[in-house]
C-alpha cells in the first residue's frame, strides 16, 4: 500500500511536470523574459499537493487524466503565481523558495509581478479553453470555482488578512478563518475541480468531498506551521522559522506545537471519516491525509 | 448626433458605476481593508472606454443590456487591476491616477498588489457566473478571450515588452507590436466580449469588428502618447509627461506629434471603413472611434 502509494504520487509529479512544461509558453516565445520567468515559477517545484488532490477526487468521480492533468494545471499555477506575489519585498520578502532563488531575486520585481498576473490569466485561459466537462455549463462552474477561491473571499483575501494579523495574537477560530481562506480556498477548489472532471456525484459524496477538503486544507496549514517552527531550512527548501521572525501568528504560536499536531490529527481523522460515503473510491485522497498530515517537509 | 452620443455615453457610464459598485464586495465586508481598496481601484475612475467599446459592440449584435454589463464589468475590473499593479514602485512608481492618489499611496503596496490579484479573479468570476450567452459553449469561448487578452500573450505580455523597451528607441512595428498587446488585446476583448453577449454575426460583420477593434486599441494608445506629451498633468489626471522623463518609446517619439497625429487619424479611417459590414447597427461604435482618436484629454 505505501510502496504503491508513493509510485502513483510520483507518477502523478511526473506527469504534472510533463503538462506543465508543454501548457506553459516556451521560453523563447516573446516576450521570451516573462516566459522563461513564468516556467522558473512554476517547474521543477514542489510537492504539487493540489494537482495530487485534484487527480485523487477524479478518481473518485472516474474523470480521465487528459482532463485531471489541465484541471491540476490550472490550480497549480495559481498556486504558483501566489507564491511569486508571496515572495515579493513588499509582501514577505523572501529570497529563497524551494530551494531555490525566489523570482523577482532570479528576474527581478516587476517581471515577478507580471509573472503573477500573467499565470493567474493562463490558469483560466485552460479552464476555458480545453474540454473539461461533459457540459459546458458544469466547466464554466469549475471556472467560477477556482476563480472564487482564488479571489477577495478566497486565497487573495486570505493572504490580505494574514498581512493585517502581522504582529498580532489570533486565537484559533481567528487563525481557522484566515486559513480557510489563504490556503484551504485552492485546496478545496482542486478538490472540487478534480472531481467536477468526472461524472456526477451523489449529493452526499459531494458533500462528504468538500468537508474532506475543507479539513484537509486546515491540516496542511497547521502542519506547515509546525514544519516552519521545527524543520531546518535546509529541509524544507524555504526559510524556515520566517512565521516567527516575522510576528505572523500560527497554529504553534496559538496552541504550542504538541497541540498543533493534535489539531492536525484530528483534522486529518474529520477527513478520513467525510470519505465514507465514496467508498473505495477514496483511497488515494485517504492517502494523500495521511501524506499531508504526516510528512516530515 | 454629437449631443445624442454624449447623452448615450453618460449613461453608460452611470450604469457602469452603479454595476461596479454593486458587484465588487462592499467595503465593510471582510477582509474589509482589500475590499475597500478594490473599490478605490475601480470606482469613479476614468472614462470607461472599454465598457463603451463593449456595450457599442453588443448593440451591433443585439445584446441584452443586463448581460453587456456584466461583461464589461469584467473587462473593465482587468483593466483596473492592471492600472493598480502599474503603478506600483516596482513599475511605474507613480503616485497620481484619475486625480487621485494611486492605490499603493492611499492603501500600500502589498495592499494595491492584493487588490490587482483580486480583481483580476473577480472578473473571471463574473464572467462564469452570470449568463451572458445563449449557450454556455460560447460563454467558455468568452472566458477564454478574456484570460487570453490579459496575459502573455495580450495585457501582462505588453507590459513585460514595455518594461524591457525602456530606454530604448523603437521603430513603430515594434511599437505597433507591443501596444497590440498591452493596451490592444483588451480593448478587442471588450468588442469582442460585447458582441459575444448578443446574437451571432456573420463571418464579414466578425471579420470587420475585429479589424475595427484592432485599429482602435492602436489609435487609443497613440492618441495617449500625443496626449502624455502635449497636455497637463491637471488635464489628465495623472502625471502627464512621464513616458518621456521614464524613457519610454512612444508614438510621438518615434514619429514626432504631427505624424502620430496623422497615423491615429489613419487608423481612425481605417476604423470605420472596417465597420462596413455591420451598417447602421455600427452607429455607437462609429462614434467611439471619433471619441477616441479626437479626444482631448
Amino acid at each position: 500500500m505505501e510502496r504503491d502509494f508513493a509510485s502513483w504520487m510520483g507518477s502523478v509529479q511526473a506527469r504534472m511536470e510533463d503538462v506543465l512544461t508543454r501548457l506553459l509558453p516556451g521560453a523563447s516565445v516573446a516576450p521570451a523574459r516573462l516566459h522563461a520567468a513564468m516556467r522558473y515559477a512554476t517547474l521543477e517545484g514542489g510537492k504539487r499537493v493540489r494537482p495530487l488532490l485534484c487527480f485523487a477526487a477524479g478518481e473518485a468521480s472516474g474523470a480521465m487524466p487528459e482532463r485531471l492533468e489541465i484541471a491540476a494545471a490550472a490550480v497549480e499555477m495559481i498556486h504558483a503565481y501566489s507564491l511569486a506575489h508571496d515572495d515579493l519585498p513588499c509582501m514577505d520578502n523572501d529570497i529563497l523558495r524551494r530551494g531555490k532563488p525566489t523570482v523577482h531575486v532570479e528576474f527581478d520585481e516587476a517581471t515577478a509581478l507580471l509573472v503573477g498576473d500573467a499565470l493567474q490569466a493562463l490558469a483560466f485561459h485552460l479552464l476555458a479553453e480545453h474540454r473539461l466537462a461533459d457540459a459546458p455549463a458544469t466547466q464554466l462552474e469549475m471556472v467560477a470555482t477556482l476563480a472564487l477561491a482564488a479571489g477577495s473571499r478566497g486565497m487573495a483575501g486570505g493572504q490580505s488578512i494574514d498581512l493585517e494579523a502581522t504582529g498580532k495574537m489570533l486565537a484559533v477560530p481567528e487563525l481557522e478563518a484566515m486559513h480557510i481562506r489563504k490556503t484551504g480556498a485552492l485546496i478545496r477548489a482542486a478538490v472540487v475541480l478534480g472531481a467536477g472532471c468526472g461524472g456526477p456525484l451523489a449529493a452526499a459524496a459531494r458533500a462528504g468531498l468538500d468537508r474532506y477538503a475543507k479539513c484537509v486544507g486546515l491540516a496542511f496549514q497547521v502542519v506547515d506551521d509546525v514544519l516552519d517552527a521545527e524543520a531546518s531550512t535546509a529541509t524544507l527548501g524555504k526559510t524556515a522559522g520566517k512565521d516567527s521572525k516575522q510576528g505572523k501568528p500560527t497554529f504553534v504560536s496559538a496552541l504550542g506545537a504538541a497541540h498543533a499536531r493534535e489539531f492536525a490529527e484530528d483534522l486529518r481523522q474529520d477527513a478520513l471519516a467525510a470519505l465514507a460515503p465514496l467508498g473505495e473510491r477514496a483511497r488515494r485522497l485517504r492517502e494523500l491525509a495521511d501524506f499531508i498530515v504526516l510528512r516530515k517537509f
